[in-house]
């Protein structure tokens, strides 16, 4: 099979080339998209690299499953609603029951996202996979990151340093044993938390996914917002392995591990119960903190309110 | 240097990240576009291997002109004005003379066609590129595979076979001396026909560029269109380079040759010669051959109008 049959067979027939504002899906020289008058587009772009962001040798449901998923989560962080995708696919060999597994994997979770795939690119070479993805928001509607005000309440959504400790323990069984169902599902096939985020579209102040570790991606709502942070460390909602580690470690994990896709985002003073209510309906939400007017400076506090100092740099890709 | 200060040294200045129907560029979960209401979004992605699309050691500048034009041919098919571009750079160390090189070249090219990059992805594994390029078209006006009819004169720009002659004269220069420096330039620099692709937006009835070969791709029109073509061989332009090989390599190289990212396109009878000259004025065409009612059908006819077989399969990156 070559390029355009295995795209055919795998791909073409699980998403329609015409239907409402799809002009053209797969199958030309470009897709064409009719954008409704009313919206604003919001895209993103990642790419997962084979040993850098998953094993090697992981399910091809999960690689699919991941793929996608990292993707939607910068969606869910715009507070926008998920709508086509590309997907470029790097594979050593044609491996077809291989493909089959990936392309029904991604093809389920698109459909469940009401994810249409209009194009991308199938080429040989080192197993890497890059989706861009689009979704939409009515317009001047996108949650961004520079929007945090001083006495805005900052939160995240489910527990945090899970897929850091279940890729931990992987590495080095014997330092960080068993790691629970949820958090090796986090790591392996993290659900982006596509409901809060539009249901946070007219509430939150700013919004952010957690991709390189709390920190890191709070940091950038700070720098963007132009604002800091006060964090107290008991507040935060570790993933249930790091109560079995020392306190130092657990923290480090939980405000440095990479790959949670949480999301992390601020709300102004005076949110009715209610909404509160609705949010934590959808998915666990926890207070950790407060915005504050010192300039991209992040402070933890402990138990005692004392500062805390963190040594540990946030995880990067690319370092 | 980490991902985001590498970005933001080589790329993020280069581009705003507020401008006209850009509502938010380089810098936060996804980019955020007002696309004019007049208009349609054409989208188009490609991957770029090294040791498949390009040699691991070209220089950094060929490799960003290349994966940047590839995407460019793209929307020229599609008759299309290019507007906003995400990139995802895989590179296997931060070598920054490598990547100011890329990023000067790409941001420069990216310039001269107008284009804004808005977002992507820096990871680290084998090098490889992977560009996503949007553009936009007047509603409906986008040139498509599926409009050719019988009659149509097919036409093609440019000389067809020079990519593949560089590419074999570097592989076995005996066999393949001395490709023109166009030839050269041709494989490592292509220049996407911008220009004749939004001159052809209201006169063409079909458009493709030629990635994969003459054949293969003007197979892709066939097969849309629901009809054949006839191919005067004494008609096609070839390569300088190839009128001294035998007559039936030459042949095979200019029909069956990939990377040439000229556009193969049809024309309805009684186009008024000002218009042609218009297009001949912008780029070198050829009027190739016609359009039959024959499905999918493709005949070569040679000089003594005798039916010419060719054994060569088009060229493809998968297979």
């Amino acid at each position: 099979m070559n390029e355009f049959e295995i795209i055919e067979r795998f791909f073409k027939d699980a998403h329609p080339t015409s239907k409402g504002d799809l002009a053209l899906g797969i199958g030309d020289d470009a897709a064409i998209i009719n954008v409704p008058d009313d919206s604003e587009l919001v895209m993103s772009m990642d790419t997962l690299v084979a040993g850098v962001h998953f094993f090697e040798n992981a399910p091809s449901e999960d690689i699919a499953f991941k793929s996608l998923s990292v993707n939607l989560s910068d969606i869910a962080a715009m507070g926008a609603s998920p709508r086509w995708i590309s997907l470029s696919l790097t594979l050593p060999d044609k491996d077809l029951g291989w493909i089959e597994k990936f392309a029904s994997s991604f093809n389920t979770l698109a459909a469940e996202n009401a994810l249409v795939l209009i194009g991308g690119d199938l080429t040989k070479g080192p197993l890497s996979i890059t989706v861009q993805i689009h979704g939409i928001n009515p317009k001047g509607k996108s949650l961004i990151r520079s929007g945090a005000n001083p006495g805005d309440a900052i939160y995240v959504t489910g527990k945090l340093g899970a897929a850091a400790y279940a890729f931990k323990s992987i590495e080095d069984s014997q330092l960080y044993p068993a790691a629970t169902k949820e958090e090796i599902q986090r790591l392996h096939r993290p659900e982006a938390r596509m409901k809060t985020g539009t249901t946070l579209r007219n509430i939150a102040t700013s919004c952010i996914d957690i991709s390189d570790g709390l920190l890191a991606d709070l940091g950038h709502i700070l720098k963007a917002s132009k604002v800091g942070a006060d964090i107290k460390l008991a507040t935060i909602p570790y993933s249930d392995s790091l109560e079995k580690l020392d306190k130092d470690k657990a923290i480090e994990m939980a405000l440095t591990g990479g790959d949670d896709y949480e999301l992390c985002f601020t709300l102004p003073s005076g949110i009715p119960d209610a909404v509160l209510n609705e949010l934590e309906s959808i998915c666990p939400i926890y207070c950790i903190g407060t915005i504050t007017n010192q300039l991209s400076e992040l402070s933890l506090f402990d138990e005692n309110d004392e500062l805390y100092r963190i040594k540990a740099n946030a995880y990067r890709h690319f370092s």
